[in-house]
């Protein structure tokens, strides 16, 4: 028994054979008869040319775990290769306690096999179904930051992290090497990269599988990693991670040398088909999915696919019930220590509330509404600091080098950026073990905080407005692994990944066009309605609400846009709470219609539309004191959408009555007016919606000037009210006229002084608004 | 006159007070008398950290160009220093041939100053307003690859290339050291990367300017150059310049040695304030924005400034007149040779028109419509391999590891791809040189693609659909880069950027859900108009049509989803090209309303959508031959827009007669179904539409049952008419038992064969749809 390589060599034959077993058979698991073209899946799909790798990695991975009983998960970056990851749980047996059917004998296998790419199956890759993953691994790029995000604030944990030569060449796990950087050796765990070189991406050979040796170890020792290099070879893997953990174990002691790294060089397929129909295969990209092609009807191919699996011998492998023999279930890690089973790659199962302070002692204290003005991020991030404080060990705030920028400082006040390069004294607030993570890569921010929430932890992540596009595509994934996870049972819930959206499109003064989008949302509302939310508090107070709202939340991306210049504090904290609970709601106090059916309704989403709408229905209670005029604010912005389509849809009844069916509605929005279209389309009072919004006009100039260029400005809405509500046109004609000209005055006025005139930069309320 | 290291130190103070001018000064340009508020812009923005370093590079890369003859442009990956390139090309003059206004003299200098981040005047950033700049930098990332893009098929070029450190840290730079393992010595030009280490982002430490030098070193020898480290030191930087620039000599004659970099260290903020009320600036972050604050109000900081400026000696710099000494002129190339005038930074005035082979010469023979397949990418690689022969310097296809995945193999007949480290003898198709530019990372296509446009060039980026979304954020820059290009007038319209789309959302079959997002349509279509085109040819012929025209036009992004799996060929080519240019059209064949009103429109836009409404209309010609069924298909999705909304927009009263405006029109659409709400909502007849498409069902299954998922099935589509056609739900309810049963065992056959029935997979013309 025990770890003899011929007990390891067994394991990974087992896990070849299954996974060979997976992408081909429909039957005849164990080849007890001779193999047959119905025994053949009609389809042939999946990945086998990283397979044999991973399963060599996992194979000797468990000694190590056994030995030194060391806590480790494995993230597959070559998610592809699914079968392995499959191959692995079901001789370790948490398959089959995560699916029963799913037995660990004959049986059983033939189920495993058959469902493997299979209409009403698994899907091909690593993915949530798999147990022991938090990793999909199908749009590469993402492995190592998860593994970090995984390892901070997990001391005794080693995450094992497989790095596909393909991935290596994006630009994410480019600059995920780096991570090593804010990595504590106090509060963090260690993540152990482990770079498989098999040559080739899909038809292609890599870049690091073809520069110098010499030019490979100086980048992996450039990004700080002392690296070893192994071939295929159990000795020499099983030696060389029997020095790596030693080295990690003197890193953990105290020791000052670097973090180990495996450099793995490997024929791509290794195992498989030497050469197929006279071309060479193993050791090539051709090995890349399927190798053997058309098996139900080439008998050539079908006698090489039995040669192949006959030459794992599975007679030696398995017993015959189908079962794993004693030598390979002996090499395999018990309970909670199976990478398969371990807790931390089912992190609801570790996740623990926040204990979040009240939000409402952080209130602005509000004694009428759009009076004074607050900076909301700057009030939330004393309620971020309070956060920290009292979750020293499981909350982290992510920012691409924002998070000063984005008013968030208050934090500071209790913890640091996480450091542990050289500092100098005039550095400030950075230090190991620092709760603000900041490297300016949204991609690693974002990847960080995935693998630390799947891992059962809680953060935040703030950024620009604008450049959370660039990781629209991570979005996705996540998001796809939340729907997928909400069907299984076996996934417990984790926390929300919350996204605070700051420096917003309508305040780039520094910045101008290039950093002004607020396309996100349209990204996000894309997804399943079980995953996705979106809030857009115009004040202070709501921001705390709708804050404390979203980091008590499971499973949900929540999107939270709220801008860092002051704007006017509308709420007080009850009204907030109130407000945010409805999710919309009229503002009382700026509408003129007294509960009676309005004339025209004024919304809005978004602090910087709020304003101008406010101000707008300031203009109008002046200057047309009989016009009744209904304001509403959205704060949750998927109240907007039928309640058939969203979870927090508003029912037809209450959307009428609240928007009515037959008035005019202007709707002055923060993002890209076609959004609030695609949400509202079957309202019965949509042909009455003028939205306004972002129409890609801007530059850099002055707020109230960014607005004007983009009609959302309260001139402009006080004129599109005119054009809308029926008989208005003449009667207020002269007023129209006014507010065109206040629109070319204050034109002309940034033009000349370069600023706003007083009256409206401001952002006060504005109870005369021309002069 | 001449480079003395004087007239360099000349130069570079001029700069650096013209750019400081910029950031502060509305007058009193030369400071004539002393400075007084009413000088003072009263809102000061812009970024002093980054400027002073890139105008010591341009003052010293001056020299070599004029001592080399050396053609050469610079990408100020910082580009949030626009102060430093406005300065720089109006110490060239080339400011003054662009904007006549802003002239060489007190009162351009004056003007100069005053529009630098002002309303009215020009962004904070380089933009597409600074002339000699290809490279905007607000969205941090893509300098080198731009870089590279600009060198390719560029042999006598040297694109110098400033890197912050700040950038040095994002995933997509740290991927883009690595292609210079796709240079060709022969034919392309040579990128010189400056990192320019001041050693802090916005308000933080880099990480590495804070390694160890060593491993700073290694990090870039395995890259793969040659470092050489520069203080901010005039003698030590030209001393650099020269062994770089011998080493490029020797690079290009043959000699097998890398080529270099330049490490640049020096203060961020550099000769600005050291230290503002108490705390240090200079050498600091807080250099980065604007390093003294309300010197309006502020007296102390006032003379601080004036102090500041006149540290730089105007008095020695410009003459009485204001215009820059001789000596400072004297070190300024000539003509096309400044860096701010070199025509390879404004693309447009090289480019040439591809030459393009008659496109019609590869079209499928379709004698009759939907009865024979082809798969429409395979049939455009042929048109892409006469292409590339035709233009062997002009055009390069782009994809991320997937030409062969996409089955554009066809142009590896006549190129290969670009390659320049190890070969071994079971590769093909790598060579220097090669047209095909593949590396796994999105990234660096769409930045390669980029630059080489922006140079004047041709090129495609091929993708798979969902992992385009890993550059929505670059696309998104590049469409503002054209929108706001198209507003000047001098710079020269650019080659399209145009993306195809293949291995799309509905036959993932290999990979599953994580593969599964058309949602890159919804980013595209929320820039401007004038700018984005959409294209869904559901045939070969019709993607030929559409290719031909993309690769002609310029100024747009072009968006084509196609298929790579065999789909029915629906048009002859004359045909095609006819149902292209209307954009979207009848298929009278496939219809059955005989040009009078119909009782129900079928509308399709994308391949797979497209062949099963035609399958559907079949079955409703076979089952309800009294139906009146009108069948759409849409390639231009822009054609659904308004006409006041997209320049591609239909005409109401064209849009009416197609689609009427009271029969229920069911489309069948290839993304997520509320874009193409989105788009007609405006339209008379949108009550009545009723849009099936991807709703994020999905996962490893057969191509059938993928499009039973997401209901957009032909016996779906049959179901929704019947509930929609007034008056058809009893007439027809046996046909809709019928069709949820064709449904059912659709779905059972699937999950026991693994394949979908014979009479659906062939994806041919069912004439017989149930058993």
């Amino acid at each position: 028994m025990g770890h003899t390589m011929e007990n390891i060599d067994a394991y990974w034959r087992a896990a070849n054979y299954l996974s060979v077993g997976q992408i081909y058979l429909l039957d005849n698991p164990l080849l007890t008869e001779p193999l047959r073209p119905e025994h053949i899946k009609p389809r042939l799909l999946g990945h086998w040319g990283t397979t044999p790798g991973l399963n060599f990695c996992f194979a000797h991975l468990n000694r190590i775990i056994r030995e030194r009983d060391q806590d480790m998960i494995y993230i597959a970056g070559p998610g592809h290769g699914g079968p392995a990851a499959v191959a692995h749980s079901w001789l370790e047996g948490s398959y089959t306690e995560r699916y029963p059917d799913v037995t660990q004998d004959a049986q059983g296998m033939r189920r495993l096999f058959r469902q493997f790419s299979f209409p009403g199956g698994i899907p091909s890759h690593v993915a949530p179904e798999t147990p022991g993953s938090i990793h999909e691994g199908g749009e590469l790029g993402y492995a190592l930051a998860h593994a970090y995000g995984a390892a901070f604030d997990n001391p005794g944990l080693v995450v094992s992290c497989v790095i596909g030569d393909g991935e290596a060449e994006t630009g994410p796990l480019a600059a995920s090497w780096h991570s090593n950087k804010l990595l504590d050796r106090e509060r963090d765990g260690v993540v152990l990269p482990i770079l498989a070189l098999n040559g080739y991406k899909i038809a292609n050979p890599t870049i690091l599988a073809r520069i110098p040796e010499a030019d490979l170890f100086k980048l992996l020792e450039g990004y700080g990693y002392r690296p070893h290099l192994v071939g295929p070879d159990h000795a020499e893997m099983a030696g060389t991670l029997d020095e790596v953990f030693d080295e990690i174990a003197a890193y953990r002691a105290g020791d000052d040398s670097r973090l180990p790294m495996i450099i793995l060089r490997t024929p791509k397929g290794w195992t498989g088909p030497r050469e197929v129909d006279g071309l060479p295969v193993e050791g090539t990209w051709r090995a890349h999915q399927v190798p053997l092609a058309k098996v139900r009807d080439n008998p050539a191919h079908l006698a090489m696919l039995e040669e192949w699996m006959r030459s794992y011998l599975p007679e030696e492998l398995f017993d015959e019930g189908g079962g794993p023999i004693p030598a390979i279930l002996g090499t395999v890690p018990e309970g909670a220590r199976r990478m398969s089973a371990n807790p931390h790659a089912n992190g609801g199962e570790l996740l623990a509330p926040l204990r979040l302070p009240d939000f409402r002692t952080h209130a602005v204290e509000v004694k009428s509404p759009a009076v004074q003005t607050s900076e909301p991020t700057r009030v939330l991030g004393t309620l971020l600091r309070d956060v920290i404080a009292a979750n020293p060990r499981t909350f982290r705030l992510m920012g691409p080098d924002e998070t000063a920028s984005n008013r968030l400082s208050a934090v500071f006040e209790t913890t640091d950026r996480a450091w542990n390069a050289e500092r100098l004294p005039t550095d400030e607030h950075l230090a190991p073990g620092g709760r603000v993570m900041e490297v300016l890569s949204e991609h690693l921010c974002q990847g960080w905080l995935e693998g630390y929430l799947l891992t059962g932890r809680h953060g935040l992540f703030n950024c620009y407005e604008a450049f959370i596009h660039i990781i629209d595509s991570m979005f996705n994934q996540h998001a796809k692994w939340l729907e997928s996870s909400q069907k299984i049972p076996w996934r417990r819930p984790v926390a929300s990944l919350t996204y605070l959206l700051s420096s917003h499109v309508w305040r780039q003064d520094h910045n101008g066009f290039s950093h002004q989008d607020p396309g996100f949302l349209d990204v996000v509302v894309n997804k399943k309605a079980s995953v996705v939310r979106v809030y857009l508090p115009p004040d202070a107070n709501t921001l705390l609400s709708v804050a404390d709202h979203c980091l008590r939340s499971r499973d949900y991306v929540n999107v939270i846009v709220a801008g860092k210049q002051p704007v006017l504090d509308l709420f007080t904290m009850d009204e907030a709470i109130a407000h945010c609970t409805r999710g919309l709601g009229i503002l009382p106090w700026a509408s003129t219609d007294d509960g009676v059916e309005p004339d025209v309704v004024l919304a809005s989403a978004g602090d910087v539309p709020t304003l101008e709408t406010l101000a707008a229905a300031a203009i109008l209670r002046e200057e047309l004191p009989e016009l009744k005029v209904r304001v509403i604010n959205v704060v949750d912005l998927m109240r907007l959408q039928p309640s058939s389509e969203h979870p927090h849809g508003m029912p037809d009844n209450e959307f009428d009555t609240l928007f009515t069916t037959d008035r005019p509605i202007i709707f002055n929005f923060h993002g890209y007016p076609t959004l609030i279209h695609q949400l509202t389309y079957r309202r019965h009072g949509h042909a009455n919606l003028h939205v306004r919004g972002y129409k890609e006009e801007g530059t850099t100039t002055t707020p109230f000037d960014m607005a004007m260029l983009n009609d959302i400005d309260r001139f402009h809405l006080v004129m599109d009210v005119i054009d809308r509500v029926p008989g208005l046109a003449s009667k207020a004609a002269h007023l129209r006229q006014r507010m065109s000209d206040a629109r070319l005055r204050a034109r002309a006025h940034t033009r000349v002084h370069g600023e706003d005139a007083p009256e409206i930069s401001g952002w006060t309320w504005p109870s005369t608004y021309s002069s």
